[in-house]
């Protein structure tokens, strides 16, 4: 049996060239969006509604009961948001049976424009194994989708769809240089992800905010290992 | 002083992202415009003036004297082109105080599409090391600008791209996840590029086509050492 295509998109500019209909969508938002929601969800939150804009965050804050509102703007807590994009800031005394309702720069942005996907799911160091794991058992064509920074390809996305590849790619056909070039990164810093990351273009703007742990804590891999799902509108454990 | 900016632009679709009026931008297209155009014209080309059509291609074909008409789709020889995108075909004997029209699939087409740089030079592992020595006598930005395959990365564009910077980057202030990746890439590539290379979505499409020697000679440094500039309409020596 001929095996599933595997590809990997570095910018949501180039999404336009891979047709995703009949594929499974990785969200890869590795700083700090889909750690974030990894995080939050493994920690007990009931579900993480992601929205577009900081205004419609604020709406169904106040409309759902129980509802936390975050995000981040260039990096920063949104103004008139109660929370930031912070895997750190929801330990489970806080999210459990929470709705958190997400905004953020590139991943919820890039999860909307994947809504014609067969289906969704988000990736992130903190939950690669069950990404992988989930992946190979569908035997279903998979776009590895970086949000990257303002479209600009960044180097932690990357390395996350290498590190997928790496992992499962035995099980997937791959004519795509993409994929290649993340997987050969992928190598080169596996033995020392933090330490390699921090030569990035991400790690130096998120620095100045002093967010250096939430950069490590994000390096950590298969500590908040769920499969997160896009299910309507939520993203729930799958 | 402040050092002048360099930056990498994997695909054409990404141009958008980069403002270039000031810049020195690198055309790339390692498979094959570029390396093709290296070696033209240290071979004793007169110039090579590169068009978007294969219709446009043979007008000027039949226009001009002692003209050339050369060009690719799909990595084959354009009907009604009296030659290909392929180095090899353009010895000495043959080229000298010619004058070559050229079209291809991806580097004609970005030359046109950075119109509004500064200026624009061609770049190719054949003539990297004139590349490196202008851009550093510049002092001018920099944009690294890779052909893609139909505006999806490659890799032996990205390897290019690792290789000026691998050379020169002291030379620049450099910030740009794209640089950094394609830096890391060449430096585990560059003691067997070709070997390198031969896991790659371009060496697979091209060597269907019997065209190993041509991607073997394209991986050869500093044979056809030429600085090569676009001048109104045409790529001379500069």
């Amino acid at each position: 049996m001929a095996l599933p295509k595997i590809e990997t998109c570095l910018s949501p500019l180039l999404l336009p060239l891979y047709s995703i209909e009949e594929s499974i969508v990785v969200i890869i938002d590795v700083f700090r969006a889909t750690s974030t929601i990894a995080a939050a969800l493994h920690q007990g939150a009931n579900k993480i509604i992601p929205v577009a804009q900081v205004d419609e965050c604020i709406r169904l804050g106040i409309e759902i009961p129980n509802a936390i509102t975050a995000g981040e703007r260039d990096g920063k807590v949104a103004p008139g948001l109660q929370h930031g994009n912070s895997p750190l800031e929801y330990p489970r005394s806080f999210v459990e049976n929470k709705t958190i309702v997400l905004t953020t720069t590139n991943g919820t942005r890039l999860l909307h424009m994947c809504s014609n996907a067969h289906e969704i799911i988000t990736g992130s160091f903190l939950n690669l194994e069950a990404v992988c794991n989930y992946l190979v058992a569908q035997k279903k064509p998979v776009l590895l989708a970086c949000a990257s920074w303002k479209d600009r390809y960044n180097l932690e996305d990357s390395l996350f769809a290498g590190a997928v590849y790496d992992s499962i790619g035995e099980h997937f056909d791959m004519n795509c240089d993409a994929t290649r070039s993340s997987t050969h990164l992928y190598r080169q810093a596996k033995n020392d992800l933090y330490g390699f990351i921090q030569d990035s273009s991400h790690f130096l703007r998120l620095s100045k905010f002093g967010l250096q742990y939430d950069m490590e804590y994000c390096c950590q891999v298969n500590k908040h290992n769920v499969l997160v799902k896009l299910q309507g509108a939520e993203l729930v454990v799958g």
